[in-house]
């Protein structure tokens, strides 16, 4: 049976992961380790044998004691603070929860489990000030971050890159694209509108305001459950020490996609411009190439855009 | 009166550094903070008026509030495990140490002081695995960091860029590359080589063998005097945001510079090599371009190698 350990397990690409891997029907055994109890308990699972440590990963020796007791073939690391917004208001915090706890695993991995593999989960944001002539961003393109948030990622790329090829640990990184899915925070863009829309037609109005920031800015949407697919394919297939992409290739504006979302729900909204949700600096355009990881993995996306937001507006509908 | 805050205090860069504002002989005010406690004290310095803080840059209140009281228009951050070797072994200590005390400073400033102009001191080694056709390295050729190390120095580079781009602070940035100087500890090589070799000296040997690492590796040497002048400089007429090579641009094998410091003292010597020396992944060449600061600033190297190293072998052998 696999041993994988999950971090970051209450979180919302964790119960997703979760889900996949239930879906396969084939017996595995988890253990989730993050700061936060879940809102999931072992017996929702058949398939999966669960367990969870509710540590912070700041704390090194208790990490290690989990790690060199369970000896877990696979580790998805998950445990993030990661929030762009966030990471402005409290970028100390911020690069913390990002960076440090990430070389805290590795570091305990180095000492007392170094044939495990690590998908180290890293993000867009790494690119930053892109370029239009670097469309669509690929893994070779340069990265010039742009918020604290930002370099904490970049730095866990970099750290990821020292203890494979310095240390030999079998590591395979990730840029993971913005999220599409049930569950995730509203303090993310897209489940933001999407709790605000709702709200509206919930209300019976026909139409209302929204309160966002800047919506010019675009981005490249995966569904989450196209995400954890590619994950479990790096896991299976990608090669140690390289990075890659996860995302659909295709970018919209953010204004866009609420005008599809009101478009599906039949409503007109204005919107409304918080200087707070306004970041001091931003990637004005980010669309990414997922060329390397359906070369070399054969994953491939599954859900249109349409479906994503159409599963995403029932799930705010019925909280 | 000017009113400057130098962290990393105790170390050897900032005793050079101070010595360097005492021969300008005008009256200035400086804060010392360190963990340790200097070998120096105030009434060594005539027009230097200076007080010494020992504490720990991850107490981040306590730094807070010196920085608050104090005001100063400069602060030099030269507080930094920079071994790269000790990076190998205790990565952890060493990222915290180098980049999380630097973010820690970097947010009290935003927070209390925010007009105060930051020497970010970085180093060659964020260079990393350097191609033969980037040669000499440029401030825009790619940082491809190799160890540890080079990890936490090109994360305080990047977390310099957000500070000044996205907070506004008043950052200018070094990569400053190897350093030859009187009061350099000897878990640096070329300090090492100077230690051996006048104890081989000393005992009134005619040769003797060495302890080194690789030798083949090629760096470019700079005079620690001229680094310090470089700093003010930087303090005096770098740009904000702009990241500056300090070196001297002339590359020598560790090899070559053995055989000057022999040659210097008349001995011959053989070298053994320790593995313990050897490091998991390393930069075979570096060798900087200083055009940028030369012609932003105006300031130039004024030692040549041989006075440095005749220097550095004159206070070897005097201890």
């Amino acid at each position: 049976m696999g041993r994988i350990v999950i971090t970051g397990s209450s979180g919302f690409v964790a119960r997703h992961y979760l889900r996949y891997l239930e879906e396969k029907a084939a017996p595995v055994e988890v253990v989730g380790i993050d700061i936060d109890s879940p809102d999931y308990t072992g017996s929702d699972f058949k398939y999966i044998k669960l367990n969870h440590k509710t540590i912070d990963l700041m704390n090194t020796s208790h990490l290690s004691d989990i790690i060199k007791e369970f000896m877990p073939q696979r580790i998805l690391h998950l445990a993030s603070f990661s929030s762009v917004a966030f990471s402005w208001q409290e970028p100390i915090m911020s690069f913390r929860n990002n960076t440090n706890i990430f070389l805290n695993l590795l570091d305990a991995v180095r000492k007392v489990n170094p044939e495990a593999r690590i998908l180290s989960v890293g993000s867009s944001d790494e690119y930053g000030a892109v370029n239009e002539e670097d469309l669509p961003l690929r893994e070779d393109s340069p990265l010039i971050p742009v918020s604290p948030y930002a370099v904490a990622r970049v730095s866990q790329e970099l750290l990821s890159k020292v203890y494979a090829n310095g240390y030999g640990l079998d590591i395979v990184m990730t840029r993971s694209f913005n999220h599409i899915g049930t569950g995730q925070k509203d303090v993310f863009a897209l489940s933001s509108f999407a709790r605000q829309l709702t709200e509206i037609k919930k209300a019976g109005l026909s139409g209302g305001e929204l309160t966002v920031g800047d919506v010019s800015v675009v981005r490249d949407f995966i569904d989450i459950r196209d995400v954890v697919e590619a994950y479990n394919a790096l896991f299976e297939r990608g090669r140690k020490g390289e990075v890659y992409n996860v995302c659909s290739g295709r970018g919209k504006t953010l204004n866009a996609m609420i005008d599809k979302m009101a478009h599906i729900l039949g409503i007109d909204v204005t919107l409304a411009v918080s200087q707070n949700l306004v970041r001091p600096a931003d990637n004005k355009i980010v669309i990414g190439s997922n060329d390397k990881i359906r070369r070399e993995t054969g994953w491939n996306t599954r859900y249109s855009l349409d479906e994503s937001l159409r599963d995403l507006l029932a799930y705010w509908m019925a909280r």
